[in-house]
């Protein structure tokens, strides 16, 4: 019954904390695994049975709670476009909103190092607290931990957000839908991967596009209602990650269409200066949507009309055949490849 | 507007995050005075506006969501009666217990070193489970991340709990209330403080007390309902810190009577070796509740029948006078002295 995690590697790796195949597999043998199958869930929720970025929970009403979780190690804490607080912040609404709730609470707890600079860390506060107010979310409580001198390296924020649903989106795509994102992809990932690098961000070129979603996606998701089958912010791992994860989960094969995947020229050089593919790169600020194939352009054409001007179909779900559990990539002089899911050390404490 | 708390001090000191004044101050400065009234706050519900264990949202039936979220960074992870994973099952959930609520469903999220051995973070996990197991509380959801060797020193562990309660327990203490102790108290911080100086602890000797309180503290809540006025888990800062919260935010003044306070005389041998009042020690299973003195020695016996034999009625709540704020303690020999709030480095990643 109690499995043994021992048995595949004898320690934490890297690899078990980026997001991919090693970190799936972790957490389903040190967690999913471990827990009975009636306490992966409150009653008539989600929680751990169906891997998703937020659990729900029914309220008596007939509406449901949705809640998200995660803990923030980006480095450096300082970005072009954004901190390690606004990103907290940012990642937890997201969560809730590609779920199809609107966020109306969040909680912080910050573990800080001592000797931290109190400047910077107001900063950080100051962050997280004017997403919070921008998109009307309470902050109602959390922590606060210091840790002594060279047991941290700078702060690990760990957030919570909660947010309120009549209908949440916890379906799965269907044969016929389209893949729909939300505008470019990769400029969190290529941004943090190039600082860590040493690579120098000429001004401006370059920046993390973190930001909440609350406006955009969450509109859409209300007005075109059912049509919307599942949604997902493309964060560690990238949109390779979420395809991957909806393909296997759906037992379809999703064919995603690399002309007509937004992604800045500047991400594409530097991700070709540093070797890894756009697709793998995480976005903070955008979402992948499966939609219906008859309202797949008007959902286009709503995402733009609310900002999101790169807002594009990019690829289908089909019918799983021999395929099934693949994400096809055609290129863009024609040829198909298999996307692989993400594994390894994609990116050591990007998000 | 926009207070600087560099003005106070330049850096994070061990201090800021010990669960004392300073603490009081940082979070005040940081974070409670920046955010803006009604942003504090769900509607209907509590949040930062009123400090205590956990916030809560009002459901659409008429009950409520109690929400408590902490951060674990003790060192050594493993002691004697437990680990991180236990004391953050425990943690959250009796801080939701002591708001009057049941707990239904936590999230966690773990970061952890690189090269940290698999086989202590499964007995940390377990640890964790078994607590979610044995109070049938649902694990939905959390977060899972890894830093590079050398940037972190073992495990932080943060956990999120939720609770339902038709009637959340959410007064202060009034005049005339009865202070009621669970159990003895200071066990977890000697241990814990104990283990840090490097002073053996002798088989058995001592260990912490960490414990759920879903069994022994709820039902008393639920059967003595509008009697009990208040509640809480003495852990960082001890009774002495709960009784202080009380005294000033109550504006009474809370008489203690020190030779009814429950300490174990190893607990008391201990606290006397490393120079601290065992009052101002951890308890991570204990609770303090102020109650209608008319039902104080029914709430004592009830709490005996359900295991808690060392309850005990240990002060009383008077009114403010001259003393309006302060914690009176009476020695065993009849002397009354202030019982300040606790102040410094109590103990260093104690929870």
């Amino acid at each position: 019954m109690r499995r043994s995690v021992v048995e595949v590697k004898g320690s934490i790796t890297l690899a078990h904390g980026a997001g991919g195949k090693e970190s799936a597999l972790i957490l389903k043998e040190l967690i999913f695994d471990r827990v009975e199958e009636r306490l992966k869930k409150v009653p008539g929720g989600l929680g751990i049975d169906f891997p998703d970025d937020g659990a729900t929970i029914p309220m008596g009403d007939g509406g449901f709670l949705v809640v998200s979780m995660d803990s923030y190690t980006v480095n450096p804490l300082f970005f072009p476009g954004g901190d390690i607080g606004k990103l907290a912040a940012c990642g937890s609404i997201n969560d809730v909103v590609v779920m199809g709730a609107r966020p109306i609470a969040m909680l912080d707890s910050i573990v800080v190092e001592e000797g931290f600079p109190l400047e910077d860390l107001e900063r950080i506060v100051d962050s997280f607290l004017e997403v919070a107010r921008s998109e009307r979310v309470a902050v109602i409580g959390g922590d606060f931990k210091v840790m002594p001198k060279g047991q941290l390296d700078g702060v690990v924020v760990s957030t919570v957000c909660l947010g309120i649903s009549r209908r949440p989106i916890v379906d799965l795509p269907k044969p016929g839908d389209r893949i729909v994102v939300t505008g470019y992809l990769g400029d969190h990932g290529a941004t943090i991967l190039a600082l860590q690098q040493g690579i120098e961000l000429e001004g401006g070129d370059l920046k993390s596009d973190v930001a909440p979603l609350t406006r955009t996606v969450l509109p859409v998701m209300e007005e075109f209602g059912g049509h919307v089958h599942a949604a997902r912010d493309p964060t560690r791992g990238g949109l390779a990650m979420v395809l991957n994860d909806w393909a296997q989960a759906s037992e379809t094969v999703i064919v995603v269409d690399g002309a007509k995947v937004p992604v800045r020229r500047k991400v594409r050089a530097y991700a070709e200066m540093l070797g890894i593919d756009p697709l793998y790169l995480a976005s903070e600020g955008a979402a992948v949507l499966a939609v219906s194939p008859e309202v797949a352009e008007e959902v286009v054409k709503r995402l733009r009309e609310l900002g999101c001007r790169e807002a594009a179909v990019v690829g289908e779900v089909r019918k799983g055949t021999k395929y099934s559990g693949l994400v096809l990539y055609r290129s863009e002089v024609g040829g198909l490849r298999i996307l692989e899911p993400p594994t390894g050390e994609l990116v050591p404490r990007i998000c």
